[in-house]
């Protein structure tokens, strides 16, 4: 069996109309993609990042093709590491962090950009019919924002500022909102930081932002600038919050962050069900995010899409 | 009123010795001094840290000479910020971010390093008879260290490694190991790692020790090497400390710590009660630490010892 893909050689990418459909293992399942997400890190894949080759893609939604005959049919997401489950870490609840794991389209594991992905039973999340495909395929990013409050304590009285307009940062933006923060969107772009003025959010144009300090900052412009912004705006005591796709290519001085005594807290992958509640809840709004949809066979420019300065989600789509 | 100080002008370090004796001022106090440490970040002003002139040091303790009557003739040690007490940060209970303070013998204000020093009324603590001034000069240092266990949580199944058997390093082990966490101590001076050895911390020769991945990582050998070593040794979501006097010349790259979601935190000044109460109760052994004492006159000679690789603490004394 052959399927449609998107392949990486490492050089090159094309879509594979050859590509072998993957085979059913034991504790994994095989689904068939409705529609994949393009993050920033399919991009850096593209520059080498993980030196990763094969089907890229961590983000999607679709239907149980092969696997345990009660998932047959059911729509799910999935989440990208797949975890050993023995290992000390594993043991420790800390799965995402597995020594010896796999990673969807970025180490070890084929991707979403195809017709079919193989993904572990126990990475599965089952969709709720409230949640439209072209929602449900942000329940990935989404979840890695919702790291942020597991890993740091947010409440009513704390301010946050969010720096950055793009995808990540009108995320963070909406989902720190939620947790009744007084959250600042500072960006560089009025009609991206409208969309989430519209749901309650502050914002306001870097232009015009006037510097004052924050109990938590999240860095999600992914410039070196914004890293430097970022850490003027932490109070003293305050917390810096770097996601991995903007932050991972910087370092960082470490004078303020010891003068201040800041913490700083690397972000990368998150838990799932509190972005599929909050998906079917219609607590956040991720429709405005999609700049385009392409379909699979059109990957190639789909990604070129996606590389663009100020370019929303890309999302591809397998005609069914 | 003149008086005997050490005397930096940016170029040069000399004894003086007729340095004005501090005026008292307004809720001010001040304080002979017995005995004074010297510290890492007076080594550094000297080679151009903060741009500070006048008199460094701000380890000491000492008998108020002049100041509020309830406390002349009392032995004193000091906080060495002088915060505001005004501004929206001393209002938080921040004092010591206070924007505009000064900092003793560091920022606008002179040190220790002299027969007299004047310190604002409320950042004294009387020093319990039970405590020796050879030990409750250690009370700043020791504060800059308890500050570790008030910004994270440390409890007995907490594994922590702490790099580094310089001064700072010793005092981190003893203080965790007193919270009961399973503590080691990594060092490359075996008769340095004795001095904790002998108080049930665990130690390793650095050329001994195999890595493994702890909850709590300590950096406190101050260097590059160090500090990389030290990201290795956290495990995933677990946290690194960084102390300023070994940390602030650093960068840190922000790949590991994204990846593995490690929190940093960034540590300066802390606590002076639970210090002052460790040493009362003899928690901590600080006379170890101890490499030689001078006179204040041979400040220069004790200043360059302080400056030799290895060396532990150095101490100033006044004859009285």
């Amino acid at each position: 069996m052959t399927m449609q893909a998107l392949y990486w050689d490492g050089n090159r990418l094309q879509v594979r109309r050859n590509y072998p459909v993957p085979r059913i293992a034991e504790k994994t399942a095989v689904v068939q993609v409705h529609v994949a997400g393009i993050c920033s890190t399919d991009v850096q894949i593209l520059q080498g990042y993980m030196g990763f080759q094969g089907v890229p893609g961590h983000e999607f939604v679709g239907t149980v093709s092969e696997g345990p005959p009660a998932l047959v049919g059911k729509r799910v997401v999935g989440e990208i590491n797949f975890a050993c489950g023995n290992c000390a870490r594993c043991q420790q609840g800390l799965g995402r962090h597995c020594p010896t794991r796999r990673v969807m389209g970025i180490l070890n594991a084929d991707g979403s950009f195809a017709q079919y992905v193989a993904i572990p039973v126990a990475n599965l999340h089952l969709v709720p019919d409230s949640i439209a495909d072209e929602e449900a395929v942000f329940t990935e990013p989404l979840a890695a924002v919702f790291e942020i409050v597991e890993q740091a304590p947010v409440h009513a009285a704390t301010e946050v500022v969010v720096f950055g307009d793009g995808k990540l940062g009108l995320l963070c933006a909406q989902v720190l909102h939620t947790t009744g923060a007084r959250v600042t969107l500072i960006g560089k772009h009025d009609a991206k930081l409208g969309i989430v003025r519209k749901l309650g959010v502050r914002t306001v144009l870097l232009s015009d932002w006037k510097t004052h300090q924050a109990d938590m900052v999240v860095e999600a412009t992914g410039s070196t600038a914004g890293l430097s912004v970022a850490m003027e705006t932490v109070r003293p005591r305050g917390i810096l919050v770097l996601k991995s796709t903007v932050a991972r290519r910087h370092t960082l001085a470490l004078a303020p962050l010891v003068i201040h005594e800041v913490t700083v807290i690397g972000s990368r992958c998150g838990p799932f069900s509190p972005a599929l509640h909050a998906l079917a809840q219609k607590q956040i709004t991720v429709s405005p995010l999609i700049d385009k949809v392409y379909p699979l066979a059109e990957g190639v420019a789909a990604m070129r899409h996606a590389r663009r300065r100020g370019a929303l989600k890309v999302l591809l789509r397998n005609e069914r």
